[in-house]
């Protein structure tokens, strides 16, 4: 009875879990997630592919897990009094290195997202829609304090202007997007178009 | 040396080349780019490899041949004597469905113009910069005209604001851009930015 208790599920220690996330998204910015195979994981992380796939099941789940790990939604400690104040500090939420491989790792699963219905709904759910959520806060807080007009159109479109800035940014100047860029960004185009 | 005047390279006429620009494009919409083999090409076109290589030397040349080949700038044709006018006439310029398969070409290409230098330049330079120079035009003549102010910082943005909604549209919205929500986008974004 007391052996029964005792969970024969191998456990893994945060620290280790970490690790192994951070592996995850190392090899996902080096090849993209089709390219990203469980054998990579398992050499990078000296682990066996027998424990990767009991303790996530899926390279998918893996993946999605990994991202949601290093990315949990900090926004909602933003609230500075003023919407140019929020946006500023969103800019400086990531330090330049963070930025630049968080926009490795968008390249990384751009087309996977589109091939595997079940990575996007969990990239989506876990990641996409609980920061839409807290925009939508702080875009709300200002609409309050009558810096928007709640009815601008601008307001369905934060999302699109922010991803768009990051997206172009390498493509059309070549380089990483950096906190200078976004801060000048949202200065130039996207305060503009919500009319503050 | 009338035999040595006659070019022993292969011809191939421009209804053929445009045949098989188009099996390029569409597998390439299908796979991406890093999956796409000249294998595949030719077995699509029934044509040989050794054709394909003669012809245009590498993978990366002929896509970047094709691309071009489908989408020559015709935005030196839009002059509609207004900023608004002119945005409008860039959205109608492809049809819903032309967008859709152009959204799909992009993912296909963001992943491999980053791990490919060659890609990459060539993707510019055949690409981004024609479109970008039209579009500096394009915006130059509503300074003249006095529609912008000269020094609005929004104007270094405009192709960032553009391609973000694009990039954004199918991964936010789960919907490819249509000519209906480019529009929307003009009015709610691009245009309040430029102060227009």
């Amino acid at each position: 009875m007391a052996e029964a208790a005792t969970p024969r599920r191998s456990r893994i220690t945060p620290e280790r879990e970490a690790e192994l996330y951070g592996a995850v998204l190392e090899l996902l910015r080096e090849v993209g997630y089709d390219a990203l195979t469980m054998d990579a994981v398992a050499a990078r992380t000296r682990s066996s592919k027998a424990t990767l796939y009991r303790q996530w099941g899926s390279k998918a789940e893996l993946v999605v897990k990994a991202l949601r790990h290093q990315k949990p939604s900090r926004l909602s400690e933003i609230d500075t009094g003023s919407l140019r104040g929020d946006f500023h500090a969103l800019a400086l939420r990531e330090n330049d290195c963070e930025m630049a491989q968080g926009s490795a790792l968008m390249r990384g699963l751009a087309m996977a997202v589109h091939a595997n219905p079940d990575l996007l709904r969990a990239f989506r759910e876990l990641l996409i829609e609980p920061e839409m959520e807290e925009l939508r806060h702080m875009l709300r807080r200002a609409v309050d304090r009558g810096e928007i007009r709640a009815d601008n159109p601008a307001l369905d479109y934060v999302l699109h202007m922010i991803v768009g800035a990051f997206a172009a940014r390498t493509l059309i100047d070549e380089q990483p997007p950096t906190q200078a860029f976004v801060a000048s960004y949202i200065d130039a185009v996207v305060l503009p178009a919500l009319g503050a």
